[in-house]
């Protein structure tokens, strides 16, 4: 086992991975930009440094300072969180040329399923359904018109970069796919420097299901069951549920299954999440592969009770799986609610500032994990999220009760979250009955 | 279902029952002391009446006070909580007169196995291994001599009323002998009105451990397993676990089996535990049963998974119960830290006052119970337990490291607390190798 690992994030996830460390007696290099200098989490760590401005591009985007913060710590391991340099192929390689363990797939299976067209082509060869789409990159209207007309509008374009939503359009006729096609291949390029796009039919309504695996050195894969995370806005997940109410049971193992075929089939190690669209006749769809861990990843904890940041450790540090597929079930039903620091009220804008006060629910069932506290100042550089609020009870219906008591307790004073807005969600019928689907959130409430 | 419930309570377990009714949509009544007026946790409950003065017995010891507070508030039920009037069968008995259900056992069951003695013959009669001890009360020193010339010095002199190592005491010898029964009738006398003793051999370096159970109104009894409280000081746990190590799995399964069968001894409903001491060998003997919630349930919620307040509520109200023996299974291993307002550098003294700051770990296998709060005054006139943290790991080895890494991070500023001391404890070897003894704590650190 690796006896220092450097984390190579911060906030809420780096705190994670400290506190995995610390569980399994690994010593932890903490990095941190000059906006986050003196926050609470970093005193967790063994040993911290500063790798550059506020600005992410110039610290935590920084390679060369990470490299060189892992070089003079002495790790044994890069822990990229999610976000940042989690998927960055280049980041990943470098750190194999330093002889350091990127805690975390290969370069080359995160270069293959990072490409949004090489994981479909992948998943096709693994019988893993995938919504019809365009053969290849799109580089013209021609092409695209006569995709569109083959299989009906609406059709979706997506940059094959990327992800959150950039570069992605849904156009229903011929007009606003021209339009469109060029909007998406002008902010593909603008944000990911790569403006090569590819089209899909659009799926109306969709629900978003995916599947947690992990995956050894040693050709073992398992899966963690499935994620629901339809309740989104604007692509970004708000609440995240295990098990997904979307599928029948049977279609739940079949998902499960072909995740499982698509990353033996890209060599794929350590954690990964398989993402699915599925419409309204319970019919799955292949989407991407997420080769990181993920936000939401302790829903699946929950209601697996596996530690996914320690199987992500153990299994980069050699350790075959400890756990057969068979033993994995799905015990109680798990959600989890992100509370970001914006205002609902406000079209979302971000809310950083001070948190006068933070009072934190606790008791059965309720799990918390945030780097915040009283007093801490949300930096107005990064992700707005500042906690996750998760709950673990026998039934759906009893997580709901449980969420809706902890939102209810929960406080937040000195800026704005997200916390009415998950209040509203979390007592509305649809919800409640399990009718929702990604565009629920901007239908029912903005 | 109830509509509405009274805690007749204070502090963390009136936290925890509201925060179980809000969840169980039911309404609450809380009821305070001057003591406690303006606390927190008061908020959550929907009502709230001042019962009287901050002493406990003006005030939640109060009957006639906490009877108008229900009658005013229209509960149907009243849960009592730990404590107070939660093992008085004459308070039991009066809210049955008032047609209020008391969330608990029956005035009768209550009586009989809060009487020692008579819980000995039930334990007898049920054939559940008791301790050698006197048949019926001692009443002069000469029977105390003869008890204590047959089975053999060390002997313990035990109040048949009480609890908490009040009117209890080891002798040796025969000097000793005479001089401890006098001690502990005079001490029975003044703390509970009842200065009634029994002798016992004494077990030289007991574990203590013991079984959860819950009982419906139709008959049927489950018991949750068992738990370790041998991390005690002067009879108070400090820590308690699930599994014992103390016991191996034939014995368990033994042990809770014949809990059962005492509980069905006594026509006993709703929650119960019932306490053994386990010997170097292995053996174990029924010590007594505690006829209400204890402070350590949730150890027992977190191995099993069943919420207990909810069940004791659901049980009161009729429901019979929703799970089979079979089905309760000990999902690996959970530990809880009592922390209480004292200083462990000064005797234990209390150590009231204001929490100035309070930060409280979260993350994986965490879990908090406390009303406290930054701010929260810790008012001196009660129990000095301010916060129980919980941990949940797959394996004991496990939850040891993640209740030190949280122990690591919680900080309470302002008050002295039992923190380092349990700090100290969880890094103990014979702590870690499961070497300990209800004689650990005080051999070792006090």
């Amino acid at each position: 086992m690796y006896q220092r690992i450097l984390i190579a994030n911060r906030g809420e996830i780096a705190q994670r991975v400290i506190r995995a460390c610390r569980e399994m007696g690994i010593g932890t290099v903490a990095i941190y930009s000059e906006g986050d200098r003196g926050a609470h989490y970093l005193e967790l760590a063994d040993e911290a440094f500063c790798v550059g401005p506020a600005k992410a591009a110039d610290s935590y985007l920084k390679i060369a300072n990470v490299i060189s913060a892992a070089e003079v710590g002495n790790v044994e391991a890069i822990h990229p969180g999610y976000g940042f340099l989690a998927e960055n192929a280049h980041f990943n390689e470098i750190c194999r040329s330093c002889n350091i363990d990127f805690i975390g797939p290969t370069p080359e299976a995160m270069a293959k399923l990072g490409d949004k067209n090489e994981a479909r082509e992948l998943a096709r060869q693994a019988k893993v359904p995938v919504v019809p789409g365009s053969e290849g990159l799109i580089t013209d209207e021609a092409e695209a018109m006569k995709f569109a007309h083959e299989v009906g509008f609406p059709v979706l374009i997506k940059a094959v970069a990327g992800g959150g939503g950039r570069g992605m359009r849904v156009a229903s006729n011929d007009l606003a796919l021209k339009s469109a096609l060029q909007q998406a291949q002008a902010e593909a390029e603008a944000a990911f420097g790569n403006g090569a796009v590819y089209l899909e039919k659009y799926i109306e309504r969709p629900r978003h299901v995916e599947v947690q695996l992990i995956a050894d050195h040693h050709g073992n894969v398992v899966h963690l069951w499935d994620r629901d995370c339809s309740v989104q806005r604007r692509h970004q997940k708000l609440i995240e549920e295990s098990p997904s109410l979307s599928v029948s049971d049977k279609t739940r193992n079949e998902m499960c299954e072909s995740a499982v075929r698509l990353l033996k089939a890209s060599n794929y190690t350590n954690a990964a999440t398989v993402e699915f669209i599925v419409d309204g006749d319970g019919n799955y769809y292949f989407i991407e592969v997420n080769a990181r861990i993920q936000v939401e990843h302790p829903v699946s904890e929950l209601v697996t009770g596996i530690d996914l940041i320690k199987a992500q450790i153990r299994v980069a540090a050699g350790e075959p799986l400890w756990m057969k597929q068979k033993e994995i079930k799905q015990n109680g039903h798990a959600i989890e609610c992100r509370i970001n620091a914006e205002d609902p009220a406000k079209n979302f804008q971000p809310s950083p500032g001070r948190i006068e006060r933070l009072f934190v629910p606790g008791g059965y069932g309720v799990r918390w994990e945030s780097h915040a506290h009283s007093g801490y100042v949300v930096p107005p550089y990064y992700d707005s999220m500042i906690g996750k609020l998760l709950v673990h009870q026998p039934t759906r219906a009893e997580a709901i009760a449980c969420m809706q008591r902890a939102l209810a307790e929960l406080r937040v004073d000195g800026i704005k979250t997200t916390q009415p807005l998950h209040q509203e969600i979390l007592s509305h019928t649809a919800f409640v009955e399990g009718r929702i689907d990604t565009t629920f959130v901007e239908r029912t409430f903005v």
